[in-house]
């Protein structure tokens, strides 16, 4: 019950995030670092769940793993692009 | 082997976006909502591991939750003095 919880509340965290970069397309106190290692991290994650064949870490990673990237992606933009 | 790659990797993330947050002290981009909810989620899965008696979990969450919290402080300290 509590597993749940916790898995539900740090996969959903990242949906406001991934909104408010969309939004704004500001990542300026974003860390690459941090998104870089995070998005791989979850793509990890990912393989460990088939690995296991757990429905339930495939399914919370597939969708930290969508938003997490697009943040990374907006990221990898500006600091590309934008200076930051 | 996967498995321990993905929890480094999630984990360890959280380390370069705290050092540049307390650095910077610049949260602009950083979404309240999700670092609210992360922190709680983080502090949900130290519960359950302590449940579990396990201490990956325990010990992976323990280092996440002090990274986040800090996070969310300059988060809610901008928030609060700062206008963001």
């Amino acid at each position: 019950m509590i597993g749940y919880l916790a898995a539900t509340l740090t996969t959903a965290s990242f949906l406001p995030q991934a909104i408010l970069t969309i939004k704004t397309k500001d990542t300026e106190s974003l860390s690459l670092g941090m998104y870089s290692m995070f998005t791989l991290g979850v793509f990890c994650w990912l393989i460990y769940g088939f690995y296991l064949a757990d429905k339930a870490i495939i399914f919370a990673n597939a969708i930290t793993l969508v938003l997490a990237a697009s943040i990374l992606f907006f990221k990898i933009y500006n600091v590309l692009f934008k200076n930051g």
